[in-house]
């Protein structure tokens, strides 16, 4: 299992394919093990780079609290260790603040900067969502976990058609998150509780394309209007039918948006 | 205080106003009290009735679990006492789940029925939504009932602007709110738990008006449209950037829709 | 039939019933026949006045071009002559510019300002649509004129489920209209062309409802949407599945509407 | 020039790069010439292929009515002629009534079907905005057309934006466009007339997908959302803040999600 040593952590890591890299910033409660399914196709025609969080999946747990700035710094010291110079950077909700942070302090390393149902700023009521999720959280019961979350992450209609594989799921939570997950999420949570660099967008310059969903309740699609406003020339499709995991409900359409942009991000139409 | 005894039960209401009656059914966490501000808009014209379920505000407190066709019934006796033979029926979220069971059993005694941001069937998101607040009510913690709640509630925009009056509410669940109104709160939410009507509603033939909120996104404007086109001629407005709680977001709004229906609810407007 | 003489012109007018004053300005196309269906409704409670500008219905066409304040001067007279103090305005679509114009320079004769479907602004493309229908127009074919105007009326599925009574409108264009109407027409057309006081609008104080409807490809709701941000305390709501004639194709929805808000524009609704 | 004579008819195309075949059909008023600004994007990995259907550009006009069959069989003839077996089709408005007729002929040619902005039906609405334009055509006068037609293609904002561009092009109707292209053009609406293929478009099987425009009123995102309920397993995205013509106005948008389907379109992504 590859691993590096950065910052006295180990940051769990995987490579696949090659080609101009691509790489994924996971939500909060996902890991690289979310992107098996895509793994074939984003890994075709590019170098996939999937890695988690510290606090996340197989990376090393904190023993205190930090910032997003801190995934920051990783994320660009992990790029050095393994000699990449240049990524086309993909962030998902959480992933997406990271990757606009990074993009804020180390946009020469961005191909392109691919954001998906994210914010730019922990308003008050995701601050009071986050609150919820804490408290949830630190009962490390499975069950009130999943019912305090799971409402924020999908669409009704993929909730009310898929209801037996999350009764499954929420069982999972029961018997698979142990202390330790739920003592990381809670880090990762509050981790991102000063997250407010809404004015600050205006200086990426980098081709950046937005994706959000119709019925994303936790980082609505006028969040993604807000942050296409600030960056200069950014691009924006919206996912129709979809929650706040659009990756997971709309994987084609989602697939088809990143992988198409990282195709014409340096292109120019000129039609006027 | 005017109170009923009904099925063993004090029900607390209130009358103001004299003209066609128009009776409120609240929301799960409402109660009368929530509709001080609108009492003079309200009863200028009409007889205004307020009313607290079981459960709720000042009406008695239950020992055992119920359906909400025991609303129902209190509901229709309580007319039967008043001497009320047909009302205005207005029901907000839970009290519009409550008010289309009404209008399926005592549809004679309706002028009109007006329902607000609220479903004909608990889906398995708002099943799990409600175990969630299930689960936070039973900390007897305001903090944690309030962060549970609340984002399902407000819009983000009336979440942002009123941050200073919400951490006043917070403050003030934690004092005022006992563990007896949770049990009761918990009672009223597993009393919903069952609702499933979506079928009936072609029953209903008495002018219905439905009133849904762009960002309502507890009960989206979609179940709203879903509910009209179940009902026969039943009229739907939609009030802008306004959360679940639309009477309290946009209370003007909410009243010119409720006000206005009353008054042609009965005319005909042949156009074609 | 009741007419008055004010400047030079005859006006044309209808008064039904008693109570305060509600006046409707026409949309483009329509006359003070267009609102028979309701006036039952709307004077039950309220002295309802209607009125053909100059170059609509009954009253007189005109031999020059003239722009909206034309008209505002002229309902200006009509309220001297008629004796009335003080009206609720209410403007549809052409109807609804020149009320705003009105608001603006006869406020203190406002009780509430109702817009219905309008704009603040003749855009570019409005502009164009409108010398497309004068080129249509100055064809005098009832069919050509009909193919040019009609699609920015209505919503596809108006136009369909009514298909056959839009036909007959066809036919009829082409017997009823006369050469002067359409002369008249194409003056109505071209005096709204220089519109652009939305930066007037925030001297309007008066209280002020405003109607979109979620079809209206012409003056979409982002139009009534910016006419309520300018309006200090305006309130606003949407017709679902609806064209540009929305009160036409939701006639209890705006009934309801306008009707609700005459009842409550004075009242105070302090929530929080 | 490359031209093939088919049916008696000289079709023009243009092919530009390898790899598996993109061919590209116009909406009603393009050509291939429209797609300039595209061909260094489409073509890098991918045989483009640009074709006038007769009665556009540079492919030869007719002489009698046709229906849309006719562009079918001749795209399979020349896709004979031209040795290729199997393509992505994508269809923009009137080219993407074409492709799901084609599909439904000739699905085994089909690697994709990638439908922008189009219709399976051409509604009574429809069927008048063409009436309005052959109205407008045969006047033989560029401004009286432009009027009539532009209004339908372009989002307000676009209009507003980019006036200058739209006069300068209004211009160039009253110089560039000749008598023959006005007859062309009114022999294609007419062959749309008919369109009504919604209840068959179940038989299609091929990987699909679909592009909306949130400001499209002409094929609204709800047409898309009525093929992509026909069409087994098509997906669907919609670009924001565009009009009808969502190629033009957002081109990094339509590119991203083409160019990102044919690169997704025979993965399978196991979710669930």
């Amino acid at each position: 299992m590859p691993k590096l040593l950065i910052k006295g952590k180990n940051m769990f890591y995987e490579i696949h394919g090659e080609g101009e890299p691509i790489v994924i910033l996971n939500g909060i409660m996902m890991s690289t093990a979310s992107w098996m399914p895509f793994i074939d196709a984003f890994s075709k025609n590019n170098k996939l780079i999937l890695i988690d969080f510290v606090d996340q999946g197989k990376s090393d747990k904190m023993e205190v609290q930090y910032t997003q700035d801190f995934h920051v710094e990783m994320l660009n010291e992990l790029f050095d260790r393994l000699n990449i110079e240049k990524v086309h950077l993909v962030g998902i909700s959480y992933g997406g603040e990271v990757a606009q942070r990074f993009a804020l302090k180390y946009e020469h390393r961005l191909l392109s900067l691919i954001l998906s149902n994210t914010t730019s700023y922990t308003n008050r009521m995701l601050k009071d969502i986050g609150e919820g999720w804490i408290k949830a959280a630190e009962t490390y019961d499975g069950s009130t976990f999943f019912k305090a979350t799971m409402p924020y992450i999908y669409s009704r209609k993929f909730y009310e058609d898929n209801i037996h594989w999350l009764t499954e799921r929420e069982k999972s939570f029961g018997v698979s998150l142990k202390q330790e997950w739920y003592d990381g999420f809670v880090r990762l949570v509050r981790s991102a509780e000063d997250l407010n660099i809404t004015d600050e967008l205006s200086k990426i310059k980098v081709p950046t394309f937005i994706i959000g969903a119709e019925y994303d309740a936790t980082t609505p699609v006028k969040n993604q209007e807000k942050i296409q406003k600030r960056i200069e020339n950014s691009k924006l499709i919206m996912i129709k039918d979809s929650g706040h995991a659009a990756m997971y409900e709309k994987p084609y359409e989602f697939a088809a948006a990143v992988l198409g942009f990282t195709r014409i991000y340096d292109k120019k139409f000129k039609i006027l």
